[in-house]
């Protein structure tokens, strides 16, 4: 009988440093590590365009994409669903819980890391325009009030849904893309971050991530 | 034996009229439509707060949030993973168009919608500021780019699965956040979108999204 072939996800072999240990491929390992699945890496040249195989891979020319014995597919939030419903794992059984994980899987990405991203896009990609800063700075309160609303539904529970699930891998790497003084401002948020960055599975797919990012640019 | 509840769907009462159309309740009814599933709504004043039972059902005091016989949550797209599944319908049954169609879903909530709603925050939300008019212009080339990938990847197809699905609902009620002129570069997006908001369930839940607002704020 052949070995069931293992799941590959794409991944960049070099990012700036400012990027290292954000990609998206992270939630990919950590669920990955999470539900103890080994994988290989289809590493990608970030520096030069990809080729129409990789598109019709990953239609936008982003990370990650993924592939099991399977499906093949894109978009980390569907990834992590795939490997949850492939696995029995990081969704609670209970259907209540269940959609409620799935809910805030859809809350990190629609409605927590948009009102970040729209940040990051204007302070650090536009950080040459007269107006970047001001503009940075004016859609903060957007940011602050979905920060809010987060920390008031999380409450002093420890995780989104009853237990850890892929709503959480979601949702805490979403703060990868804030400055750390707009997390700051939310003590639960910080608690939640942290312990959940404290996972074994998060640290090793965080040192893997790494690990993977050659010192320099590839060369042409 | 008691009758099934029907699904409770929120929406506002009152929105402005640029809003009216494009609330995200929106998507729900039309899945809903689609499946052929009557429904209530939950009809939200949009000009005062909400009180904390409706935080508890929609934490981010955004609509839709969403009920039925045995779950209660909230977020446009995970709502309408919970239609899919619930009704066996909207997204195919052979595994991989199923996790296309799942991937297009998340695509369309996580790296079409916000190149597009951070437009609208600059050029609509912070229309006052003397930076607005060239902020929004310098957030095009982005949104233009993934309307392009997205474009070349329908290619001549009719839908972005092999079959009609939550996918093409979640993508198509993205470009109610654009421009007009923006989705007009990409005739087969226009194309797209026109074959969507053709279909009889369409016409029907705009219809009702409408039909449920009143002519002026409710007063206090």
């Amino acid at each position: 009988m052949a070995a069931k072939p293992l799941p590959v996800v794409s991944a960049f072999a070099w990012v700036p440093d400012f990027a290292r240990g954000r990609v998206r491929d992270l939630r990919v390992r950590w669920a990955l590590e999470e539900v103890g699945q080994r994988y290989d890496t289809f590493l990608l040249d970030a520096t030069t365009p990809r080729d129409g195989d990789y598109l019709s891979w990953q239609p936008f020319d982003q990370v990650p994409a993924y592939r099991d014995g399977e499906v093949e597919m894109f978009e980390s939030g569907a990834i992590l669903l795939r490997i949850a419903e492939d696995h029995g794992h990081l969704l609670p059984e209970e259907q209540q819980a269940r959609w409620q994980a799935i809910s805030w899987l859809l809350a990190a990405l629609n409605s927590v890391e948009p009102s970040l991203m729209q940040i990051v896009t204007v302070a650090l990609f536009h950080r040459d325009k007269p107006w970047s800063a001001e503009a940075a700075a004016a859609l903060r309160p957007l940011a602050q009030r979905r920060l809010q609303r987060l920390a008031d539904a999380l409450g002093t529970r420890d995780w989104l849904a009853d237990e850890f699930s892929i709503a959480d891998i979601a949702m805490a790497t979403t703060f990868l893309n804030a400055d750390d003084d707009l997390i700051a401002e939310q003590p639960r948020l910080v608690a939640y971050r942290d312990r959940a960055f404290a996972r074994p599975a998060y640290v090793r797919a965080l040192a893997a991530q790494l690990a993977d990012f050659t010192d320099r640019p590839p060369s042409k």
